[in-house]
């Protein structure tokens, strides 16, 4: 950030402590002293603390074993979601899985038909990969105008972390691709028997076998304990619980890509199999629903991802479009990542609107929603990544708009 | 890896499954079938699965208040920790902290002394940065021959998070160090008031005033609801439960750098104020208390770390130090960060002795036992960084040695 920018912190801090430092206390601070006694001892395995209470969002639903849970990205730092919140959506619920008996078969237009167990899988060359996965869904209620509350409600279907697993094709070339194999069938052991369809290209590029997720085993809610990493893709195609991959010459046009994860486009066809997520940003603090402290300095800080590789820019404006600023990004900056940028701000007071748009190393540029909105016609449910704007009033309140 | 290695992954699986693949099962396979009934449903804020017991191994104390907990090094992927899994050592316990009320002054030679609450340090630009800590006593049972039973036990004090807050440097500016400070003396918030002195100069550097690891809050044994995370120095300055930090002409010769965190030298002095961990790694797998599932391809995988900079070379031997090879480092390559390397390795049922030697961008490279024992005497405690030797038995069992 600017030196401008860095002074004038102080006319926020509360007070001058001087005078306190000869009181009673000889630390002179009128908070409970927690140094004269011991604390709990060390543990085998953490928790945060009683204090903290940020939580998933949970989209109310009839069915509650299909249904989505959103990470509050307004609440958090960094790139690395942690695994305890990252968005869940499920279509039958949550399996609850023996590792030791778990198996996974690949077959059909192979040479050598394969089951492998948790063991098996294990003992292939292991890749680490920072990546994030988006449902498609993430954004739907933002097609026609303001819908989410906040950020975690607008944009909270994405969510990063570091996964470790096995190249997808190196346990093909254990089972031996067929000639006139073109597809993958991909099957979970929930009670949806999740079923996509992915391109053999894919498949043998960088799709991942993951058991672990930010260094541990997955937890239960991704997949536990193998789930498919297709990094870039819809978060769909990353079926987790996985039992099975089928190699076939054609897709299988299952209910999950038929009936739903397909648009209806204004000339009546389908969009189907649209895997990649578009490059998106959005600006997670100050959001909707949070509140200005006050005028003078404000760190705008936002996330900006896409599906086809590294973001090279994220521009910020402060005034509902007008202008437009080059935002910081944080490094490390990992292709089909989550980016983290910031924006040194001053507020005066003014009602205003903040937008954030994004541009990848392909060029595209996140569009407007009236741009995305006119390509889409008005039918669209998925694949919303149009630029979000949050209204700012001059009394310091955060709106959706 | 090479493609020599990649071929004959075969030999290991289990079995071909085209007998199975029209039994009764469609799937073809003889486990449990979750798919014929709903999961659980979504949650607020996830656990791991009832199957995962991996744990902190905590070291036998008569106070268990003063004590270590060790990350299970052999058994995590990556170079994130999980949070619930970063090693501990504290001297007085882990304090329950209300962040509502707590402050951190800052004072001394300053110009204006303040006191700051949570909210106020949340308000300056926030700094996010992957980095490792390591407690300098880690490896301690190493030095006159093998100590631990496994590599958690031997190596399992350095973590590796995303850890975000303000830098350091931006919070001095605003209370405005006088020409005479040349220390900041460090005191934290437990029952051992944790007090260490840290240069003025690393303090104007790269110091993090950090509140959250790994994207959320940080963990009530990782300092919540602020620490100091000072990177590259022993794990002890990076003071938890921060709540002063005064500024000073001279270090202050605390409990913790007089009585501990120095080492008796040959010649009677005293290395003191030992700050920076040098270049170190370890073969997390196989490591000892492991067992090879059998003879042919085995991935080595490892930890390598610097607090002086990116790692530049991990080398691996596989015949006790005879032959070197050089392994593959994974990206993203980060300064004073865990780094993470492989090497395919085909085992014939040798007993061998497998070993692996880092080097940083400074040039320094990782000794060996005896050389390092030479440098610092028979009398030493912490800052043991050797180069870490595993016996494979020709059964298959791995020690340490």
């Amino acid at each position: 950030m600017s030196g401008t920018h860095r002074r004038g912190f102080l006319t926020r801090t509360r007070n001058a402590v001087a005078a306190l430092c000869g009181a009673a206390s000889p630390l002179g601070l009128a908070v409970a002293d927690t140094t004269k006694a011991q604390g709990a001892p060390n543990s085998g395995y953490g928790s945060r603390s009683r204090f903290e209470t940020i939580r998933r969002w949970i989209t109310p639903s009839r069915f509650p074993t299909s249904t989505a849970s959103w990470t509050p990205l307004g609440d958090l730092d960094g790139i690395i979601t942690p695994s305890a919140l990252h968005y869940e959506r499920h279509h039958g619920g949550v399996p609850d899985i023996d590792p030791a008996t778990h198996e996974l078969l690949v077959h059909g237009l192979v040479d050598r038909p394969l089951t492998f167990s948790l063991a098996e899988l294990r003992r292939f060359p292991v890749t680490n990969r920072i990546c994030f996965i988006e449902c498609s869904g993430n954004s739907y209620r933002e097609w026609h105008g303001p819908g989410g509350a906040d950020v975690q409600q607008t944009h909270g279907l994405t969510s990063c972390s570091q996964w470790s697993g096995v190249l997808l094709r190196t346990v093909l070339a254990e089972a031996g691709v067929q000639a006139d194999a073109q597809w993958v069938v991909a099957e979970g052991a929930d009670g949806a028997a999740m079923t996509r369809s992915i391109p053999l290209a894919k498949c043998l590029d960088d799709v991942l076998l993951a058991t672990a997720q930010n260094g541990e085993a997955l937890r239960p809610e991704q997949g536990y304990p193998v789930r498919l990493l297709v990094p870039g893709y819809e978060g769909s195609i990353s079926v987790k619980w996985l039992r099975r991959l089928k190699l076939t010459a054609t897709p299988y046009y299952t209910r999950e890509e038929t009936s739903k994860y397909t648009d209806l486009m204004p000339d009546g066809r389908a969009r189907e199999f649209t895997f990649v997520m578009e490059a998106k940003s959005v600006i997670t603090s100050p959001s909707a629903g949070q509140r200005l402290a006050g005028q003078g300095f404000h760190e705008i800080r936002g996330l900006a991802w896409s599906g086809r590789g590294r973001i090279t820019r994220v521009e910020v404006s402060t005034d509902g479009g007008r202008n437009w600023h080059e935002a910081e990004l944080h490094g490390p900056v990992l292709p089909v990542c989550h980016t983290r940028f910031t924006l040194p701000w001053e507020w005066r007071g003014e009602a205003t609107q903040l937008m954030s748009r994004a541009t990848d190393e392909t060029g595209y540029r996140q569009p407007t929603r009236e741009e995305l909105a006119a390509a889409r016609g008005p039918h669209s449910f998925y694949h919303y990544n149009a630029i979000q704007r949050w209204l700012v009033g001059s009394d310091g309140s955060i709106r959706n708009v």
